[in-house]
């Protein structure tokens, strides 16, 4: 009469935030896991009140939230739901972020500013949170802001190969629409067998700081299909400026590749009425109705995102398949 | 040559979220201190943005912000704030909070739910704030979510010296509208001078949770003029339905007097339409000229934070000036 | 030649404090597991030894302690075990308090003062427990104390039950000895089927604090049968002067039900020579002989603690069973 | 009006605990500073209550515990009054324990045992201690438990002048009644002078552990004066035999002289019958009269005491004058 | 006698580890004060040994140590002073480290590695240190690898004041030697005029990883002065291939200017042999005779450290002074 | 289709630095267990790199590290090992230290110190460590340094096994070469049979601190066979010198005996030249072909290791095999 001894067994549970629950959905299809039915309103004062309908005793838990707009909000949301399942005796959480949230704060870009995509990865691990999975981190350097494991997942191959077949034929430019980001280019160019990279170079008068007074193509576009990359388009003001800067340098055709299409307003106006042949992006945020327009491509993320929660739940080791999973 | 030896003197500094900058102008005021110039805004996107126009090393930081809707938004903002300020190395950072955020959801209600205030609390703490100073907590047991000092203040001494001012002739019943509060009741009765005390009890089914079958008044109202007190008012719904049933025992008059005038939709409506004579609150959260109406009187709390604040950096000891203040 | 695999299993262990053993060895029973073996004694100098006999690596640990007198010689205890098993390689430590210690110093009453029930929470996890299950918490915002999952079991039914089965058939009402507990007195009269409710005003003079002027009752007792209902008596000061003050008001008799029997000197002196029908407690504290006293029924609180436990080991989902565990 | 600049002066605060007021009065009347008058008492349930009477805002706060028996009592009120002092704001609180707890479980004597002392350590942390100032450690590496400095005071100094001025015309051996703390008597020869060194030499069956089949003296004593060192006595067992054997192996005489006189029963009775000349002890613990005997010194180490607590409020740099303080 | 009240001072004190006391002296001079007498060896074990030989008590700590080889060294020796300034309670420990050390793994780059740069951060972090100075991060976001503040100090005005007074009357291009650090560039051009911008395209074949197997120019270099522009030199192989590059592209003459002169063998000879003009590099880390070559020139750091140590101490807002200093 | 349900398994993965690969291998021979393939190697500028070749995910990982020279350089591998192995998603990871770095600076042994075998332990716990292996700790305190379990083994029975086999016929007495030491010494007289205990008692001048003046034996050698015992040699100069002692008062034959042979230079050739008949030792450190003598005896300690190792992994109560693993 020791001791009771009994088989452990772990169980995967899937949650969603309210951000773009369709997501969480498709996830869960290609799991064959259902979504764990989740109370979750705000109150006429603007509190967020979450409560999970099934017992969450002992699992290994994945929360799932896309980052889009109010973005704020849905931040609370995802820590109060981390909380809910840390008090509610959870295993072990994984925040599933397609989309990390400002990530564009990655530093103190001048003095007395916050370091908000740090401040992120600490409420996260402050709320419970055990693991981080995300998609394509604006610097990946934000790995390192988070005190546990981070997966982190491209979705290069998904949009190149989309890329590789439609417009494989044609003469390729890779551009990089500004310096800070040559180099996730140059990947591109080798994924594309070796095509020419190119970017705009600004340039800045040191007495108006911020202000740009002149753009210049670097590299060679001319009679070129070129393929502007980045990882996110916003309000798609320097992705059509730099299509209208290669249109103006002769490019033959433009076409636009990101992962995280934040398009916030006016990014569908610009993009729509822009010389931009199609705009390729995947559904790491959601794009309702009044985001699409013709141009517009989406590639779902959800099978990446499905089968890196399933190796972290088993314990695998496929490493390769993500290309960057650890 | 061995070391620099220099006078250590410090300086308070105040700082303002855009929640209501006018409540922190009006602190300062009352200080004789400028509110810091601040950058905050929202990107189009959604995250938000801030940065201090001045120097910000080795100040002791009071950082003022009231928790209105969106509150989400300001939580976040209020965490950034922070953040900036202890990366711009400000010595000892206080977060002033009139009102604070999620203090309802203080305990899990029932499984799987988030402790929403310990929450708030532990955010607040990794942010890197030192200090809470805020006023009438919804439960006391708040200021033990905070691993630090916090500085709990009340609003009781200047509602009660206006009603007793204006109602101090008149025969009084004070009123807590649940059973949840009669405590704070029991302790206006004593302010006013020993009047009754009574309060309304709501009957459940059990097999019907979270439906109220009925409502009874225990305690003398008939032909009195009820003073119905609460620390805050949200949508309006509990007290204007306690102010009816008051009216259906016989009450004379029904005054309402509470410290957080969240007021969210339809609460303006409500009292302007009920039969209450008069709802009297103080400024801890704005109210804006579309939640103005006749019968609302707002008691500025600005006096009573500026002194706290000055004792807080002077290490006074005037705990009795603030009935509670440590 | 790779790595060694074996299959996971986890076994359950329990553990006693000296505060109580026989509440211990009773949970054992039910569950069908013994009390693991343990030294402990205090030395000649006062300070206090455990040592677990047989090995503790790996198990899913609960310890057991009543924080019953000399209550901060079981804390010690408490936290030298938790040590213990945190040294000796337990995976998992839960503690369970049926009474948790200090739980009424959970505010600054004023300035000055510690947080006591915070601070519990804090040298628990700081030891090394990983979780609390414990009973009817003076104010549930404790379970926000601790930064963990706190599972919070209801002595109400077991207590109910018995009132309903004895008394249920007289004409009851609830009452709340004092102000600030009448909540917990309105889920009573929902679950006695609708009874009426009452509660004691005291009153108190502003200029001499923390004395009271006078007593009234506040609701329907006349002819009545009285369930006084708290959830704990220590000294039973409290709890007889409202037995008292209901006879004075016609009361016709006087019930007392409670969790947590402190029963301090001279509770048991009181409660005997006191108009009180009967006393109605829990075995969540120890009751020697020296305490027992005609009237008084004590019911067992551990099976409802031998079904938590159990359910905590099994990631069980029954938190109906339990009302309230999460 | 940009922000409100003053002078930042310091001021040094001195709390009792209860143990042992008659040392911390002693200390600030050396100091020229009156002890914060504090409420301190433990309710009938015997729980402790603390609150300061004064405001301890902004202080460097000094709090002095002897740890004598009830132990575990007087360790929970100094973590309650550290608790108190941190939520009072005081900016730095040292604690000073002349005699360190649970210093004797400072390793797993054996498997499943806590570190008792690194326990106590952690848990004056959590609570909030940022300095500890300590006298003669059972072992210096009880130091390194504290995440933090802790100043080192020696006692030895007060101890061998004594010794020096009484008996330094004789013939002296130093010894050391264990194995353990050769080490200490070694430092005592090389301060009266370079006299002979020797201990007791304890062996055991390997077969019945913790059973001493034979003492035997190690080092020459026939016919000299043995001071006997130790850094605590506490039931005066070991203390007395090894007396015993020094005599029967020809010792002329036999001094006792240690540091923390904790004098367990039946310590005194055994002292006073033994054949031991002098106890010399210091009063880093109290003695009270029921603990007195004639040949018993008590020397006081409230000034080493006081000069500590100056230098650390004034960052003094005299660490020669107390021998090992930082 | 209530309590004792004196001025609060504050004093600088500057230490060196061993790896270039050089700088730390030189800083010192700028700063007019001296570096403290400190004791550092090696045990013939390899293990390091650290004491300060004055009180650091209350002192505003600044440790200096720049991270050449033996790297891992000279990061252990920076540990244990920070530990030694602590447990010798310095009030404040800012570790000045002219080069972050491990600053190229900030970053899984692929599974299953270390991110170093955080490690370092971390154990800084848990050694006890409060801030961080710092020059020229590899990659900005460091910043926000530490829990507090980092001053992050640019000595592109230094260098680039240089290299106008120099070559600013040539036709220059600034050349960035890869795709990942075309953004420093591109503020070099600014500084210098607006200049063209140029940088080295690697492409790799897919299925050989890390294997380049092309090089070509991006952008207008024939017939022009190259200005290669790093953060750190450290084999050279990179930069002297990219010089090469550039003169195979018809470069009338390339500079090299870099902040971190790492210089790792055989960087040395490598450069010397190049046909490199001119290598400008500070003297963040030591270069020893044994490294020195004629086209080399080394400018100081230490003005820049100095000031910004000044401005750290005296809390002061000179930010502008120093491009970045927050 | 609520969740994904599967067996939980755990594997146990055996890593090796790169300080002593041979004793890890050794380690996997007797466990059955391959050590994990890892890539690591110093970059030219002195920063270390490592990568596991495999996946570490959800395993029971064991980090074997032997901290011979250059120790800082294998402390900071480490690290770096352990940093990778969390951010790999290793379930749980324990270092196995045969031979524990920095643990005689165990304490401060004067003001401004650090402490550095503190500092070890919480790098390791910032690191990632969850557990420590080790072997035969210079104190037994270092235990209580790091938060969380220490797993302690005993090398005496391995060497006291070797000694009774090859000298128990002859008239032993066990040696301790200082006064600190001699605790360890009488163990040994235990684990032998009750054989007589010396030890060197060496005086110092008060005035001349740290320069021994003269060493004396206290205890029964002349004409016997000395066992010298010590947890360490380092440079053997204390070892040799004793030895000297111990053939001037007579010994008839000196043999020394050790756990962690340091053996920094010039140790091999002091003991080489020593009249010591035999050291025996074990291999928790390399001892390289240029360290070998004649005299010397190496037993391995891999077998002890790997019991430990598999204990750990099965959860195993074996406690008594260890002698003290707990």
């Amino acid at each position: 009469m020791g001791s009771i001894v009994t088989e452990n067994r772990k169980n995967l549970m899937l949650f969603s935030g309210r951000a773009y629950p369709e997501l969480a959905k498709e996830i869960g299809e290609v799991l064959g896991v259902g979504v764990t039915p989740t109370t979750a309103y705000d109150f006429a004062s603007g509190e967020t009140f979450v409560r999970y309908k099934e017992s969450v005793r002992g699992s290994d838990a994945f929360i799932v939230q896309s980052m889009t707009q109010p973005v704020n909000n849905w931040i609370m949301e995802t820590l109060l739901m981390i909380d809910a399942a840390k008090r509610g005796s959870a295993k072990r959480i994984t925040v599933v972020l397609p989309f990390y949230p400002y990530a564009r704060q990655d530093k103190k870009h001048r003095g007395r500013e916050p370091i908000s995509a740090r401040l992120i990865a600490d409420l996260l691990k402050t709320a419970g949170a055990n693991r981080i999975l995300t998609v394509d981190l604006h610097t990946a350097q934000i790995q390192g802001f988070f005190d546990g494991p981070v997966d982190h997942l491209f979705a290069m191959d998904i949009l190149a190969d989309y890329v590789q077949a439609n417009y494989g034929h044609r003469e390729l430019t890779v551009v990089s629409p500004d310096s800070g980001r040559v180099r996730v280019g140059e990947r591109w160019t080798d994924r594309l067998g070796g095509c020419p990279l190119a970017f705009i170079h600004k340039t800045r008068d040191p007495l108006k700081p911020n202000q740009v007074v002149a753009n210049r193509v670097i590299g060679e576009v001319a009679g070129r299909t070129c393929i502007l990359v980045d990882d996110m388009i916003d309000t798609a003001g320097t992705i059509c400026k730099a299509a209208d800067i290669l249109f103006d340098n002769g490019a033959a055709d433009v076409i636009v590749t990101t992962t995280h299409a934040v398009h916030s307003d006016p990014a569908t106006e610009r993009l729509k009425n822009s010389r931009i042949s199609e705009v390729i992006v995947t559904n790491t945020l959601p794009l309702g109705p009044d985001k699409a327009f013709d141009k517009l491509t989406v590639l779902s993320i959800a099978p990446l995102l499905a089968r890196a929660i399933r190796e972290v739940f088993d314990d695998g080791s496929v490493t390769t398949l993500f290309g960057g999973l650890s």
